[in-house]
């Protein structure tokens, strides 16, 4: 049977991406509190397409993900990339998982627990450059405008919110990016809010939280600059971004920020 | 050429409908304030299958709307619907037309403009039983906790909403239904509410708005009441629904109510 | 501590709903392959609001479905809205979870085997009038236009489709509807189609699929009737709905086709 | 009233961006065959923060907007953003506009004519480093596989596919970026598929495109290469993206091809 894919191309042009997305499987994951965690990811997966190739072979990035998906850590992407590049012949190759992660997580007052979602992503890409490796978690919060409360004779509009960290980590000796895990992200992102989201909350836990946004008022801008001022002193890190979305409640349009870092300097 | 669609079937059954989604298009509309307004709709179009043939003529739909997109009134779905029936030889028709609209909408204090958008639906159907429309309105909003305000030492959490009034009026002499007003529906909604949204607010704008939600404290339940007392006086109504949603300030999901209402009993 | 929601309320209106939506919540479900499979849904849950109470109680729905998520059968939707009902003090109350499913799925001639995902989702109401289940099924399918095939000197267009299929089945000694598996909707959707859809594919396996796509063409109203035809022999059934949707490879839009059917005649 | 926006921050962190997403206007834009076309767009608008502001006026985004909206062409980008950097004392501003554009498209055979969307994206960026402007269409269009129409005895799979063409042009004497036309990017993604798609076809036209992209064979690795050809040879471009995704029909999930380009050499 002819290997359509395999016949040569001549137009001399090395494609960057050729791959799979929009791909639902599930996937276990490390989970600091209880080990292991099941869910459901959103993958996509590529590699660079050599000029003399007319087609890459599609079916293989789907072998090649369904032999790891059982036990997905901080070496399976790598694993991963590494086994494309030589099933493709190809230079590089990219992959990017997204999935919601919960946690267990109390209410502030009565204690009471219920499971929360944080929308999550890995990304990562192989390449003649070296390894890359970044890792999203999206967190929903509570903000209180600091410009309402201060204007108004009584109250302060606040609204939902998601605060979005990406982050890269130093390589390790093993040159594996050092570990930092969703929950400290999380951690960072809910402190730098008006106040945490919840699953559950009884009446005095609700009365905490509105009280604990009321006096913590903050824009979208502080949200991403005291996110930021954490992270910045986080040694293992080498570049980050922290991204504010505001759902405002006076406007039926998105209030947003965005500060990006690089260990190095500029930004 | 054959014509596949209208060869004979000899499964004895009749489609409910045969047709087609996710389409498109420009359309010019009645605007109460400047007499039109250009928007774009996403369509819907199908008629029931009968029995004895294999398939719908699918470009048909496609041809008979693009004669009506210009000129898009109270009229328009029913001669649409009328002429669906004639060129498709079927019992009965159906069309969803689903669109922004926008108004003029000034800021409470300094009245400052802006154009502000409201998804709109008009739903017909034309079949034995008679002629059917509904118009139906999403209009963003804000909504304070009326629990939270009353529970906590000072502030209270608030959130965007969005509510929803789907409206059936009498038909009038020549049967079709008497003219709602998508800007009536768009008021009863904000005024269900703790406040309306705007897309331009300076601060005194935005003193007022925090004042005002904070004076006018609803749950999803309240605004759906109060929408639904308003809607019940309303003599052209023959059945109405309001939906409204909360983006909760303290949740990630959403809190929501419902009633459905018919003016000759139950609901 | 004042129950805002518990305070009495004098509109006379008594709402349809409220409740919560857009929950994502992990939940354990019965696997016909493998006993028990484990993914995230997407919840909704609402109970009838009584005219004489302000408010109801949005905490109480996360705390009862936490309860149950662990290990999801056919007896824990019921079991979930009995103990809503009763902790609100509802006449009813409902529920839907939407949710992922996946089955190993061989390639037809290779055998090689990948994970394949359905989209499902149960809904549930108990009330007054009795105890209602509806199973909802999506599968992606291929569908080749056999007006195409027909008419072309060679070739035939062909493209994605989804069948949704939702049924209703009789009760058992206990009340509780009769198990209609997933896995036998999916079958009976896949063998509707033109040819079922796989996550991996070899060559072999893909010249199969595309001549069995060539062999087999179906319009969406055809697809909609062979899995109509099949489920109105399914004794088990006592309503169902069928829809079919292709997102069409010659057009920007979709077609689509629906049929719904009740055993005590009329649809 | 205070401005507490305009108050100093201290924590040294100059902002990326900060602005609003999601705005629904109303826009009316150059349209080469009519002159001027009304759409509905999203918007995003933004402006770096300087480390000594607290937060940005995010009032005046708007404000500056809707003196725009009503004649969109090559200078207003330029000048919205050249306004936005002096409101808002910033040296950096950028925005985003997104919205569907309408042809109308002749069936190839029987000339029948309805109105074809094109999801088309403007992106600008002023900065002290110069101005930026990017053209993006995404056009829809239908593939046959080559790999499937070797390997079978008989019919290809094909399917839906988008070809997203991203453009910059070198300025003119003025510093605008040389006009391309939408309607010149569509062509090009369209004669690099198997076929365009229509949103009416009659049967001599559905035999025609059947036809046509039997004839016509392409993976998304060519489209991407085809169309990358022919922008190679703009003179008027010094950067290009083109990106190809199939919704395939023999699978649940996309497969994709990009490759981006620089006049300068590297990609």
């Amino acid at each position: 049977m002819n290997d359509v894919q395999n016949s040569p191309d001549f137009r001399n042009i090395t494609l960057d991406e050729a791959g799979i997305k929009d791909l639902q499987y599930p996937v276990t994951l490390l989970d600091r509190a209880n080990e292991k965690q099941r869910t459901v990811a959103v993958i996509s997966m590529s590699a660079e397409l050599p000029h003399h190739f007319k087609g890459t072979h599609m079916s293989r990035f789907v072998e090649v993900l369904s032999r790891y998906t059982c036990e997905f850590d901080g070496s399976t992407i790598p694993a991963i990339l590494a086994e494309l590049k030589q099933v493709l012949d190809a230079e590089s190759a990219r992959m990017t998982v997204s999935f919601p992660y919960f946690l267990d997580k109390k209410a502030p007052v009565t204690g009471i627990t219920a499971k929360m979602n944080y929308q999550c992503t890995f990304y990562g890409k192989s390449s003649p450059e070296g390894e890359d490796f970044v890792l999203g978690v999206t967190v929903p919060v509570s903000s209180l405008c600091p410009c309402s409360r201060e204007i108004s004779s009584y109250g302060a509009h606040n609204q939902r919110g998601h605060i979005t960290i990406e982050v890269r980590s130093l390589p390790d000796e093993k040159g594996i990016p050092v570990l930092v895990w969703i929950e400290e992200l999380i951690e960072i992102a809910e402190s730098s809010a008006s106040s945490p989201v919840y699953s559950v909350l009884k009446r005095p836990d609700e009365k905490y939280v509105t009280e604990l946004a009321y006096d913590n008022p903050v824009f979208v801008e502080d949200m991403v600059r005291i996110a930021g001022e954490r992270l910045m002193k986080d040694d293992r890190l080498t570049w980050f971004q922290v991204t504010a979305e505001n759902q405002e409640s006076i406007h039926n349009h998105t209030a947003y920020a965005r500060f990006e870092w690089n260990r190095d300097g500029g930004n």
